[in-house]
């Protein structure tokens, strides 16, 4: 594509106002990458709409121009979607502004929020009526509910809640023509026609710009207990999630697993963290039970899993949280995990996930395979059991240099993607395609599929420039 | 289209073999009309094909040809999507023999089963390994989950499980070109581009013929209470919904109302069915309890509605079944309701769903309309409250002519729907478009959305093979 020249831009500028239109590099430059600058681009305009009608006016001159467009949320993902190309000729246009509440309706348990609403503000809009919007994510202080849409965003309560998909009833999108597809809709039950909504949820702003949802309401629980259980392996893990599972529902709102390694680790380096069960363990679960109704209802949940597990033989030892604090206690270990790996060197990281009863197959020979490409690296693995979603981090040898172990990520991702894959995995569980995983698409999609999304994608976006170089 | 010449018609039966390819009027009637013999088709032929590989072989064929294709699974589609032209130009496949269980894996929580598998047989399969697949209709000993998926179906279970797609983790496709979409995945996370699931998912043929797909399965319920509770008001009956969520979150599985006319009704005509209240009451509602851990528990949780709801006054009068029996015996009297209106003569049917916080604006502005339409007309509402999805019937008045009644459906029908579409609801909540629908679509539709379809339909099925005439 050619870079916009002043003409144009001047055009463009027009439609959003110049306070609006940023065109400084200075300006610019927190939009050209991302969190672990792992992506940079260019651009020569940044476009910063205040209403849908502006996103719509933007995106119909782009249409008339071929001008490549680059829809921006929070600017917090992790395979490049949101960053322009490096030459310059795409234009972004950042959600930020449309960040309106439009409406909370509480009998229909659904709020009707704006794309560039932060996700922590999505929550307390929820909290303030006694609900719950259950998605969270590291990221929900910037990240924001466009692009939590555009990619599918997984987060912590998938088990229970599923992901963005399942908890959005209807979306607003301004088409690559510019046209206004208007599906704000609050229905449970809704047969008329194709399923457009879903099309657009995941698409990585490659079909056209999410400008608003109409997002699900829970009721908050009003009991938590969470257990924290040694157990000798990951089939013991297995066997455990299925007693919780069967005990609790979908009260289950989370089940993680954690190594040993991995406790040893964030034990070592947390403040104030220390091991919950008195002796070492080969594995940790942690699982969340929260209770609509009270909180004895979930303790005594956690008891009867406990209690036929213990039958069972399946746990070694466990404890649970008697109190909020000793909940987020608990919590805190597993949400330390990622930042107390940097102490023990560098980190090669995966974004997989399998089926859940193929997790045992998968911690086995993925331990195995990347020992063999790096002989000494230590897998340090923990993540959602219950989603079959496994963050398989690879810690370097103790005694190799962290730039050599780091320059060997691509062999060691290729051979943990072909037991994923081999086992019927996905090699991309949350964070998605971009520009990161666009060469590795197609060879882990079959050709039938690959045209299949080229032929929704020519029929959305003929001419190409909904965030050109994503995703296909 | 033309009508297919015997030697195509020879071509496509050498794919099955003789013996699955019906030619014979006799044989071919119980494929060209639905129970309700409302919509009446005509074919050379029916396909009865034996695997995936015949199905591809005979899109492919079709493909080459110009051939138009109907998909019929167990033909209980209430909306003629299944039933093929009266021209006589389009063939039907039949998935009736593919009825295998390929796969259940009880860790993953997923069964993988093809789409001449019956909706009962499915359950069945899922109660074999102790999970539950809560899809459930009326017509579930012979409805087949191809037809199920096809349809995106609704059904009682919704509230707590959601429809079809919901319960859907994976399909395997056989597209318009002949190609097999093999998208039988059985992952709870997975970000690696578009979905294509959805866009079949409810397509209702028009997209792809459905050969099979991944479901989920959850824990069986160990305890159910039902209450039957009498409510002053469509409003109060709104506000015990919330306090039930709000105490039972997901294991509120079913929260119905239905007006005293229909209790009425089916205590006088349904044998053996008594008022389970002492006293009359305006409306009332049946919700049901399912816990995952012991019957006390799910009754605990019965109580602890009944206290809330008193203590604010939101209910009359209400009982709990104690046992198994009494809870069958309070769910006879609802699912009594679509058979006893016969009693009162013609009825007139929608199949709408609203917002949940417009349900009593509704019930009152439609009962208002179609007595203006019809004075002396008797609404008969009923229905799944929890999902906003009211069958809004109209029982003829007791001195009018049956006939003459019935003969102003559509009339009722605009009446009640223009007040539907100004809520902000659908037309169509459970059954589809078909060909029943067809016209009304771009009535209810944005011309943005419709075009959004059409561009769907014309980048799947370029050459308009499958199954013409329905949706679209």
């Amino acid at each position: 594509m050619t870079v916009p020249g002043t003409s144009l831009l001047n055009q463009f500028a027009a439609i959003v106002g110049e306070a609006y239109a940023l065109r400084d590099p200075s300006s610019i430059v927190p939009y050209l990458t991302e969190p672990r600058e792992k992506f940079v681009g260019r651009t020569p305009m940044v476009l910063r709409p205040g209403s849908v009608a502006e996103v719509s006016a933007i995106m119909r001159l782009a249409h008339d121009t071929g001008t490549a467009i680059v829809p921006q949320g929070g600017n917090t993902g992790l395979v490049g979607g949101q960053i322009p190309s490096a030459d310059a000729s795409q234009i972004i246009v950042s959600l930020t502004r449309l960040n309106r509440v439009r409406a909370v309706d509480v009998d229909s348990n659904t709020m009707t929020v704006e794309a560039g609403l932060t996700l922590a503000m999505a929550q307390t809009t929820a909290d303030d009526v006694d609900r719950l919007f259950p998605l969270s994510l590291a990221s929900e202080g910037s990240c924001q509910i466009g692009g939590n849409l555009s990619t599918n965003a997984g987060g912590t309560s998938v088990l229970a809640y599923g992901n963005a998909r399942e908890l959005t009833l209807g979306l607003e999108v301004v088409l690559p023509s510019g046209e206004i597809w208007d599906g704000l809709r609050k229905l449970r039950k809704d047969n008329t026609g194709y399923d457009l909504k879903d099309v657009f949820i995941g698409a990585e702003g490659t079909l056209g710009i999410i400008t608003a949802a109409v997002l699900k309401l829970f009721p908050k629980p009003r009991g938590i207990s969470v257990a924290f259980v040694g157990v000798a392996d990951p089939p013991a893990a297995l066997a455990l999630l299925n007693v919780a599972r069967g005990k609790a529902g979908t009260a289950l709102t989370a089940a993680e697993i954690m190594s040993r390694l991995a406790l040893e680790t964030v034990v070592a380096h947390l403040p104030g963290a220390r091991d919950p069960l008195a002796e070492p363990h080969g594995w940790y679960m942690m699982l969340e039970i929260s209770s609509p109704n009270s909180q004895a209802d979930a303790e005594q949940i956690v008891e009867a899993i406990f209690e036929t597990a213990m039958e069972r033989g399946i746990v070694e030892d466990g404890v649970r949280s008697e109190s909020l604090e000793q909940a987020a206690a608990f919590w805190r270990l597993r949400h330390g995990l990622s930042d107390v790996q940097k102490f023990l060197g560098g980190s090669i990281k995966h974004d997989v996930a399998v089926p859940v009863s193929a997790i045992p197959e998968l911690l086995s020979r993925a331990e195995t395979a990347m020992q063999a490409v790096i002989p000494n690296s230590r897998p340090f693995p923990f993540g959602h059991l219950g989603d079959g979603n496994i963050h398989l981090n690879l810690t370097q040898p103790a005694d190799m240099d962290k730039k050599a172990f780091l320059a060997r990520w691509d062999e060691v991702n290729q051979a943990v993607h072909a037991i994923v894959t081999e086992l019927g995995g996905t090699v991309s569980a949350e964070h998605g395609i971009g520009t990161l995983k666009r060469d590795l698409l197609p060879t882990v999609k079959s050709p039938v599929e690959m045209g299949v999304m080229r032929a929704l994608k020519a029929a959305l976006d003929p001419t190409g420039i909904m965030n050109p170089g994503k995703v296909l």
